[in-house]
């Protein structure tokens, strides 16, 4: 029996990060910087999206990142795919994991995605109904975004929100997670909707994909881990997400979240130090790109140590 | 009977935050932004530190500050006192309430103030003698610095923290806080020592100084507001505490704060549009320097409301 980490991290930054960029990462830098991080110790990547290259330049390179991230021993390679098209990429390229947007707020879907909810839902469908076909071990997974609140039609009922992620159940998904796409976020919520989600859905209930748009990301993080949720998603540097304003970055901060966990004691199975490093790779591929992270800005503290992983 | 607050916050940024910098503010903009503060509703106030001028020349004016913070209506004027000579300028000034630093790490105790932590607890006993003396009506609190860790010792055990404490509740004073002014605190920590505290200290335990170093000030902050803790210190604009890095700021920023609780739900008594009008002055009085804050940069969300007072 090996001994596992608590905390199992996504990382996002490869997909998140790189398509919220104007500069497209050349291909051997996503490589190397996939590599670097799987090294840290992260065990699931979100390496890119299945979308047309006039619509994301940045991920045109998508099928040859996906080659070569599924050569790394024990990483999980995930990539979004918005429709039976991109799935079938996706799956055809290797990935071992996929993941569909769908927006809680109808305004955020068809903004995003120019569909309503439930057309979101009959996609799918179809991806699912691909999957069983042509690779049944391939988990779907869906992040719910804007489940937190949106800011074209402001609140989002939590009522809806766990409808939507009962109907993504319903059509066959393996987990659903909340995201708050909008930094619109606050702790009481957060403990109140995955407290929900975790009863309605059971081991279906997925990940909590923080943003740090007003500074409450970690503080949202420690709220969903107080609950029970032991899925996080976060990006290298905080790339990505919805930056509203400089200094302000989009999703939570990996170095910060990896921080936190571990001097609780919380396991992540990712080594401080070496995720530090991985912030070379991205810096040299994407230069002038500003980068976050209060702890690597600040060092780690005098005598630090790694939390032990649990038995 | 009025309706109150359930979060007490007591805004640092005029005493931790203009020591911390090196260009002094003139004493009208002082002025200026303590009403500020006060218009937006924050209930205490640190406005300085009584200390001779050649060791802080940014807090020369003290006096002449505090004489304008006490016409405000409802606002507990505070300052910091090193010793029993400091202590009598500030109550000849009218301050309201007096806060003294005590280190837990006896390392940062030489390093900062050059005494033992127990001669320390002496001039605390002192100085609550000249209290009693000439102004029985006066809070005395201690704000224990380096209790989460300290850079140049390493780890501070809890119970090195909770002895210091109770000494200085036996020497008589109202209140002892909790300061993580090297930005080491972490949630699970924080919880530990505050419950702690609280079991030892009673009615005595006091607020909760949280630094965002790590990034880990506002996760902090809910980790002890989790246990009980309805206190906090923080800063406008993230202004002071102990910066190690460009765009690591020190303290925990007011604005980022008020905005979690009241997006919970849970009042703080300040306006956060009032609040984040408070940067004005603070802006004019220090042209230059930086000022964090992601709730600023980002804006209020859409929808937004703050939370009703309870009765």
């Amino acid at each position: 029996m090996s001994n596992k980490p608590t905390i199992h991290i996504s990382e996002v930054g490869p997909r998140d990060g790189l398509q919220s960029v104007k500069a497209t990462m050349p291909t051997a830098d996503k490589c190397c910087w996939i590599s670097a991080l799987a090294v840290a110790g992260l065990r699931e990547i979100e390496v890119g999206s299945f979308v047309p290259a006039h619509v994301l330049p940045q991920m045109a390179d998508v099928a040859e990142v996906v080659r070569h991230a599924i050569t790394l021993p024990g990483l999980t390679v995930m990539a979004l795919v918005p429709n039976r098209r991109g799935a079938q990429a996706a799956l055809a390229a290797g990935v071992h994991k996929l993941t569909l947007p769908v927006s809680a707020s109808e305004a955020h879907s068809l903004a995003n995605v120019r569909k309503a909810r439930e057309q979101m839902v009959a996609e799918l469908r179809d991806v699912i109904a691909l999957r069983n076909e042509r690779a049944p071990g391939v988990p779907v997974e869906v992040g719910l975004s804007t489940a937190f609140g949106c800011t074209l039609q402001g609140a989002v009922t939590e009522d809806d929100v766990i409808r939507l992620a009962l109907a993504c159940v319903q059509a066959g998904v393996d987990e659903v997670g909340l995201s708050d796409t909008t930094g619109m976020a606050n702790p009481a919520q957060v403990k109140r909707l995955f407290t929900r989600l975790r009863a309605e859905l059971g081991a279906r209930a997925g990940a909590a994909h923080m943003h740090n748009t007003r500074g409450l990301g970690l503080a949202n993080c420690l709220a969903a881990f107080d609950v029970g949720v032991r899925s996080f998603d976060s990006s290298l540097g905080g790339l990505g997400g919805c930056p509203y304003a400089p200094g302000a970055s989009g999703n939570v901060v990996t170095e910060d979240l990896v921080f936190m966990f571990e001097a609780m004691g919380v396991s992540t199975g990712v080594d401080m130090s070496k995720l530090i490093s991985a912030r070379e790779p991205l810096n040299a591929g994407l230069p002038g790109e500003p980068v976050y992270g209060m702890t690597p800005e600040a060092g780690l503290p005098k005598g630090w140590v790694q939390a032990p992983l649990s038995v």
